[in-house]
Formats: C-alpha cells, sequence, structure tokens
C-alpha cells in the first residue's frame, strides 16, 4: 500500500538524513527488489545503503576501532540466482545461499569484522503461520554454517525475535503481528553493540503498537461484562468457553470490541479433535426430536403442543414431497 | 517491467550524478506516482527533482540571469485531487488542473521566469491511438489558459510531439512508437534553452530506435523480394494490394521480415468501407459454385471433372445429413 511506502520513505529519509544515521537495508520476499534499489546510487551518497541484487552488496562503515565489513543478501528467488550467477540448477535453498554468499566481494583488506545482512530461513529456526513460503518444495531452510566468520548475522524472513547460535545470528522478527498465531510474541528488535574485538552486546527493545493482536478466552456472558482485558480497541479472537453456540455471537462481541475478527468455540474444537467414532451420534434421532431440542436451545422454551402439531405436519409434508429441492 | 526500472535509474543517476545537470521529473498516469517519489529527499540533494504529489511541487534553479522557478505538476487523478484539496467534486479535467494550479506556492520572490512540468491533454492537442485517457468520461482536456503567465510549459501525455502557442507550450511526445496509428510520426525532444528575458530557442532532436516501427504497403510478392525498404528487423504491418487472401501470408512474411506484428488487405479495408448495399452479393452463388471459386483460387486451376462430382455427391450427404453436427 503507497501508506507503508510513504511511511518507509518517511523513517529513512529521517535516520539517514535528519539524524545523520547510518542505515544498511536489504529487500525481503515481500519487497518488489528492483524497485525497492530504485535511486540508490544516490541513497549511498546520503548514508542510506540498499540492496536487492543477486550477487550480494558490500558496505564499509567505520567506528572508533576501524572498519566494519557488511555483506547484504537480500532474498532472491532460486530462478533469477540460476540465471544470473549461471549455477546449475541450485538443488535447494542452501546451495542458492552459498553459492551466492561465495559470489560475494568483501571491500577489500584492513576489515577484521564482517557483519552479514540476509533473507533467509536459518535450519533450527521457528517459523510463525504468516511466513510466506521462500521456495516451492523442500523446507526452504539454509544452514547457520553459512554464516560462518561473520561476527554478526542480522537476518531476515522469521516473524518471531530469536537467538541463534548464542545470538550471533539474530531474527529481530516482523515489527507487527501478522496473525493470531503470532498473538502471543513480543515484537521488537535487537539493538546490538559491538567492540573492536567483534564482542556483542544485545539488548531487545520491545515496539508497543497503537492495536495490540490477542487471542482472548472466556464464557460470552463474562466477555460482555467486559472481561476481555486490554484495550477494546485491539484486534481480538475470541474463544468461547459456552457449551452451545451463542445466537449472533460475533456480532454482538463487536458492539463491545470493534475489531474482533474472529470466533471459535472450545467445544467445537474438542469435537474436531475426537475421532469420527468418538463423536456423538445423532443420526439415531428423528427429524422432529432435532428440532425440538433446536428450537428449545434457541428460545430456552420447550415447543408448545400446536407448535409441534405444525411442525410434524412440516416435516411429513416434507417428506411426502420427496424431500427434493 | 523491471527492466525499464533499471533502465530509467541508469539514466537519471548518470545525468544527475556523473554528468551533473538539474534533472526535473514528473509522474505521468502509467507511473506509480508513490513509487516513483520514494527517497526524493535523497534525490533532491543530488539535483533530481522529481514530484508525483497533487499540490504541484516547486524546484527553483539558477542561471546566469538569475533564479527559474518550475511548477511540478504530476498526473493525479480526480478522486485523489477531491480528497487532497477538499475540493467540491471537480466537475473535469480542466477544473482539477486550475484547483491544483492555484494551490501551487511559487518558491518566492526574485523570480521573473516560470515553467511548468504538466501532466495534461491540452485542448487543441493532437492524439494518437496509445495514449490511456486521462478521465472515464469526458474528453480529459484542459484549456491552454491554465498555464498563462509561465515562460514555457513542459507538456507530458500525448505521444505526438507538438507545439502549442507558438511554441510556448510543447509536448515532446512519447520517446518510441506505441502503435502503428505512430508510425508516421518523428520520435524525440525539444532542447529548449531560455534567455533572462524568457525567450526561448526550441529545437526538436530526433531519436532513432534501434528497431522501427512501420505500415508498409505493397504486393505479396514484391514484399517477398525484399520491397518492405528499412531494417528487416523493424516491427512492421504489412498492407496487401493482393486483390484475394494470400495463404499463410504472414507466415511467409515472416522467414523474411521476423518481427512482421499484423497483416492487413486493402481490398478488405475497402470492401468493409462500403455500406452493406454496395457489397457483392454471394447469397445468390449455391455451395458448389462457391467452392469451385475458392479451390480455383487456391490451386490456380480449375476443378476437374472428377473432383467436381466428389464434391458435390459430398455436398448432397452433408445436404442429406440435416446440416447439423
Amino acid at each position: 500500500p503507497t501508506e507503508a511506502v510513504d511511511l518507509l520513505d518517511d523513517i529513512v529519509a529521517t535516520l539517514a538524513l535528519d539524524l545523520k544515521v547510518q542505515v544498511v537495508m536489504i529487500a525481503g520476499n515481500h519487497d518488489s527488489g528492483k524497485r525497492l534499489a530504485f535511486g540508490s546510487r544516490f541513497f549511498d551518497r546520503s548514508r542510506l545503503h540498499v540492496c536487492s541484487a543477486v550477487v550480494p552488496g558490500t558496505v564499509r562503515l567505520a567506528d572508533e576501532w576501524g572498519p566494519v565489513d557488511f555483506m547484504l543478501l537480500p532474498y532472491a528467488d532460486t530462478e533469477t540466482v540460476r540465471l544470473e550467477l549461471n549455477a546449475e540448477n541450485p538443488t535447494d535453498a542452501d546451495a542458492t545461499i552459498r553459492r551466492r554468499r561465495d559470489a560475494w566481494m568483501p571491500p577489500g583488506a584492513g576489515g577484521n569484522r564482517t557483519v552479514a545482512l540476509a533473507h533467509a530461513f536459518l535450519a533450527g529456526g521457528q517459523p510463525s503461520e504468516s511466513e510466506r513460503p521462500l521456495s516451492v518444495g523442500g523446507t526452504g531452510a539454509v544452514a547457520t554454517g553459512n554464516f560462518e566468520g561473520f561476527q554478526y548475522a542480522a537476518m531476515g524472513h522469521l516473524h518471531r525475535p530469536q537467538l541463534i547460535d548464542g545470538g550471533r545470528l539474530a531474527y529481530s522478527g516482523s515489527l507487527m503481528k501478522y496473525s493470531f498465531d503470532e498473538a502471543g510474541q513480543d515484537k521488537g528488535f535487537y539493538f546490538v553493540d559491538m567492540d573492536g574485538a567483534g564482542t556483542l552486546r544485545q539488548e531487545f527493545l520491545p515496539l508497543r503498537p497503537r492495536r495490540d493482536v490477542r487471542v482472548v478466552t472466556g464464557r460470552f456472558q463474562d466477555l460482555m461484562a467486559g472481561a476481555a482485558g486490554g484495550s477494546p480497541d485491539d484486534y481480538l479472537s475470541f474463544v468461547l468457553l459456552d457449551e452451545a453456540p451463542v445466537i449472533q455471537a460475533i456480532q454482538r462481541l463487536r458492539t463491545l470490541y470493534p475489531k474482533t475478527m474472529e470466533i471459535s468455540y472450545r467445544y467445537q474444537q474438542e469435537a474436531l479433535a475426537l475421532a469420527p467414532a468418538q463423536r456423538p451420534d445423532r443420526s439415531s434421532r428423528s427429524a422432529l426430536e432435532l428440532f425440538e431440542s433446536f428450537a428449545e436451545w434457541s428460545t430456552q422454551k420447550p415447543l408448545t403442543p400446536s407448535q409441534r402439531e405444525i411442525m410434524t405436519k412440516l416435516l411429513t409434508d416434507a417428506v411426502g414431497d420427496g424431500g427434493g429441492e
């Protein structure tokens, strides 16, 4: 969306131009790499370093201890890698990353510290529901060994913040929660400080969004009494503990919690988890019996004799019609 | 296509960074304005001025005679203008442009010369077939009066290069031919020199593409003997002067002219131009007569008696079957 493009434009301009901070970034699998790299020669002159190429980009920055070299390894699909590097059909994601890393040209002598920025699914990493698979077929996972020799690797792709190999490889994760599967994750980013020996000090700085994404479990009546906690403006998924469906539950919940996204029932989840043979058998009950129990549940009253008479007649007529449409 | 993005990136970087030329550009209706403007704060610092906003952008450049102010008026759809300028439903393209021009803030005093860059269909301009309409309904045309007071207006949208109001308003036109309708146009751009009094010297510099787009008229046999002229690698539309269809004409022409895009027959164009009552009436001829004339045209020989006998039998059988499938 154009609002996201505007926001990114604003953030990188504020960082690189106003605050004069060096910014190094790579394209992910949701970005149009070529578009993101448009103007990168202009950006380079003003502390913004963007890479979306198959052959990893190189940036040399410096601190009080000397130069630090960055390898920029953005997302690239296997077919593009095959074409650009003349690789004979890289067999999997790991071979593809290895091929690209080997094509990297470090910026020359003098640097003892190197940092990788890479978009990849590291073997051993914990995925979430909302990540788009990086490859069709196969796991798409790459070995951590590909980042041997780097003092630090700032990884992108997995949405869950996580440290690998004692923190030498780290995913900050997504800045926002992109599915209810991520409701329990703390979102934010790693702030990393490296000294002259390449020793890291790492701190996770949480980000608190305006609207949280939460899964809330409870009985309908309690939730309607305000038991959901947090902000009523959060994005909510309700798991209802009631033993039967509640009439118009989602519409009624939305009067209190306008951003209710979905509801489900614990008893249904449990029923679905049962093997078919364990599920209650309703096939032995007549149509009239099933209707009576539904009507009683809906109205909280049993059918009157005249109501039962009408229903009996209707059902007989329907069967008399052959049950067709 | 990403190749076009790469090419534009390369051209603006060469102009602004390598040749240190000031570049001023606006988004057209085929561009994603927001994407084109991404990073514009970075570009501005390096002589590249891009605008894709509803409120016209401003750039002040200077030459030996003092400042020259540019108004950058890119394409914007009516709905976006309505939302951003709180305009009460601009009724047409002209009102929309006027509203935007009035919102322009010139960069301050001191400038006696102003130049407009605008994407619009000027009333009186000559359109081509391949331009995408700028508005749904209406002509989309805007009055030249909107650019009153500007020493020069460099216009975009119409593909045909053309001067309006004695050259004070000018379309360079598209750099390439985008339909056979444009085959007869010379493509290129206006090189404009302005002196301290705002007097213009204008020169049209033609661009010669690697492959031309041409409409070639001739008889099939002559064309197959090489009569198409130009480069055989041009994009060609053939108008055949033959009085009857030529078997597999386009496939055979492509053996000589591989980028043959289409063929048509002059006699068919003329027949289509006739009123229905003037067209030859074939309904009075029998199926056998029609087949005989087709066979004679295809083989350059009349049917033999035995061929006619077979065909007569086939046609009788077909009619005997009721003519159905």
